[in-house]
């Protein structure tokens, strides 16, 4: 049997780290062999409008909080392909048969085109598109593969986030520890992102907090309580110790024996010796650890982590344990992804749209009209983008004109409040963790016309 | 209830990309806190030893492969803090309290230390480290969160990509299509690599596969067939069209009517007007229409995609599909993450442990002992460092001395070779993907009872 891989192996110092300029080669191999046969074909620069949506909502989620347009939109505004990454490409040898034309097309394009969004930390559900981008047929074919990456994984990890803060209420406190399981360094950065604007309070990501002006949070670890025990002798020199360099930090009260830890800091608390604000339990049973610590340290914080996860704090809370504040880690950087995809729905104003068995798509530009009754989302409907609805509020707004980006990028407070909002204005039955029910997304009379009619010509 | 968080929303402006002089601030906080505690005690340059392990293997794994080892080294001989690194820290006022000779510490300082690594490819199991790093106190505390993101995710990968070429066997073709999914764009060119060094044949992410010098590899996407039907006429314009500028390239023949489409095919084939090399399919039942496919199309190889995994190939090939090559992606690239940790085992010549419940280590400076018969792996045993056995192999080597790496990096090449070696040499019970039964890690005499003697000593 052929197969079309020629793969050699030769290479000695693989650099699997990134720089802006990296980004416009960061793209699936069809995407510019397409983008070389619209060339070819003499139709790159027809008008297509490509739409960003998941067909479903991952298992046991009621809706999304889209997230990640601040980054698709810096890598819109900077997308570029220099003369080593075309001379790449040529090298490659898999663009022998194409025209020049495809060359200098590389060689001087930008991203010209027009996009719409919801704006960052608004709750979608299936088949509604986060974003539609309107380019020249070139152009918003090769930018795909990003914009699913980045769309994707921030919206995974701020939906987590605003769950998370809704279990949790509004008074505990929600710390981002996920950088060391986190899939890659970057992967771990654009979490924290998405995090605190998803509802968490803080993250331990030292070059994350710093690059969005954040103050950086974080407590201490079992190996300072042991490097500490054997070289000074017990676990509350390390306490004393680290506790005189950061007064303000918790102490980790589980490496040993976490009530002898907890009586011991009582005894300190008491005589005045320590002035303690929180500790931290990693393991054991937290229910009752918690408890115990709260009757011994009645006015300190009680941090809790340890592969915590929204269920989890339900429980914790169920079960009524003492617990401040929570660690959030593996269970929220990792996972199941979210699903989205790009689809063309447009060409040169002819509505498209995609057949396959199970992967059907709507054809045509669309918009989302929500109405709204008091603050409470009253219903969703999927209209096309020349629809207009007196009562419903569309939700796709013009972000980038002509390749330029049509306001500043928004603070994370901006984005926060508005997941806040977003996630208040849900059906109790969308929010809850046990079996949610989406929002019912009806499909406008335009829209289902317009369907019907497209799938005929099939 | 006082929490120590001071959260101020109001930076306009993030910049979540990486520069490689970044990493070392990419950290927990704790990181630091602990390293400046360290200094502030007097002990920051006491000798301390870290092990990277699991304690357990993901569910339904039998086996891990180790990977990320290239990256981990590239990252300790780089670890810097400049100027502005430190100012950024300054300006936290999380370490106002903290001695001035901990600044000091860091503008001078680099990694310094020895590192103990299994070589990449190698498979390892529950308890087993992975990689030990020998340093001053501070340093080795510092490198924590970076190596683990690093070799958690590419160990993940890997493992994942050796999984599904011992299920699709030697000659199928296997591709890497996880970019769209994957948990940011770094981590796509991260998975890429492992993806390759455990197993699979090719990358569709044409960065990744420049920077590891191998050819990128892809087929078509739905849009093309969608773009060029509307405005060429037929989906027969679309594989026309792209066969000419990619006439090795497969087809993707799902859009609309998978059998027709391959009808259509057959007919150009068998008239000479298309020398086809391959065709997708990317949905619908893949093990009825990979037979009809075949059936029309003798001499194409097969490709598959959507959603596969390696139970999703075995049942494939348990049902006679006809299918010569895989496209992964998802769940290739996303999921539950493996939980490596990093553990303080020595310090300053005193082996320590943790005994927090449920997450109790062994103490002491390690290495793995395996016994082979007829190149398949007969016993593990985990001892420590200054043991030997004139039987078994020691698996962990010596790959930096001082902060200085001994050998270049190895080819991926060798690494993938390497892999293959290793899952070749495992137990069948292991390897299955039904309730894998891991390899059972003896525990040495003398790690018996130094961990007897550690323990009674808390």
């Amino acid at each position: 049997m052929t197969t079309f891989i020629d793969v050699d192996y030769g290479y000695q110092n693989p650099d699997l780290n990134l720089s802006q300029e990296d980004y416009s080669l960061l793209t699936d191999l069809y995407q510019l062999t397409m983008a070389a046969c619209y060339t070819g074909e003499g139709i790159e620069q027809k008008r297509a409008s490509f739409e960003l949506f998941v067909r479903r909502l991952p298992d046991g989620f009621g809706y999304l909080i889209a997230m990640g347009l601040a980054q698709a939109l810096e890598y819109l505004a900077k997308f570029r392909f220099n003369s080593a990454q075309i001379a790449a490409l040529q090298e490659t040898g898999i663009f022998t048969h194409v025209p020049d034309r495809f060359w200098s097309l590389l060689a001087e394009g930008a991203f010209t085109g027009d996009v719409w969004a919801v704006p960052e930390g608004t709750a979608v559900f299936a088949n509604e598109p986060f974003l539609r981008v309107e380019a020249p047929l070139w152009q918003a074919q090769l930018v795909e593969t990003y914009l699913l990456n980045t769309i994707n994984y921030q919206t995974l990890i701020a939906t987590k986030a605003a769950r998370l803060r809704d279990i949790a209420g509004e008074k505990a406190t929600l710390l981002e520890f996920g950088t060391r399981r986190a899939f890659s360094p970057q992967a771990s950065l654009w979490a924290a992102r998405a995090a605190l604007a998803g509802g968490l309070d803080a993250t331990s990501n030292v070059l994350a907090a710093i690059q969005l002006n954040q103050k950086p949070s974080g407590t201490m670890a079992h190996a300072l309580v042991m490097a500490l025990s054997a070289l000074e002798g017990s676990e509350e020199q390390a306490f004393t110790a680290f506790h005189e360099y950061f007064p303000g930090a918790p102490l980790l009260i589980d490496t040993y024996d976490t009530v002898a830890a907890a009586q011991k800091l009582a005894l300190k608390v008491k005589t005045g010796e320590m002035k303690l604000t929180g500790v931290r339990l990693d393991s054991g049973d937290l229910v009752s650890l918690s408890k115990t610590v709260r009757s011994l340290l009645p006015d300190v914080a009680i941090f809790a982590s340890g592969d915590l996860d929204e269920w989890e704090i339900q429980r914790l809370k169920t079960e009524g344990a003492k617990i401040d504040g929570y660690g959030l880690g593996t269970k929220l950087v990792t996972g199941s992804p979210v699903n989205g995809v790009y689809k063309l729905v447009d060409i040169d104003s002819i509505p498209v749209m995609k057949m396959s068995s199970g992967k059907f798509t709507y054809p045509g530009r669309k918009q989302i009209f929500r109405a709204f009754t008091a603050n409470k989302l009253q219903a969703d409907k999927l209209g096309l983008s020349e629809e207009s609805f007196s009562e419903e509020k569309p939700l796709l707004q013009l972000v980038m004109k002509d390749g330029k980006q049509l306001q500043p990028p928004e603070s994370l407070t901006t984005i926060r409040q508005r997941t806040a909002v977003s996630v208040a204005s849900l059906p109790e039955e969308t929010r809850r963790l046990e079996n949610p029910i989406s929002v019912k997304v009806e499909i406008s009379e335009m829209l289902q016309n317009l369907t019907e009619e497209t799938k005929s010509q099939y």
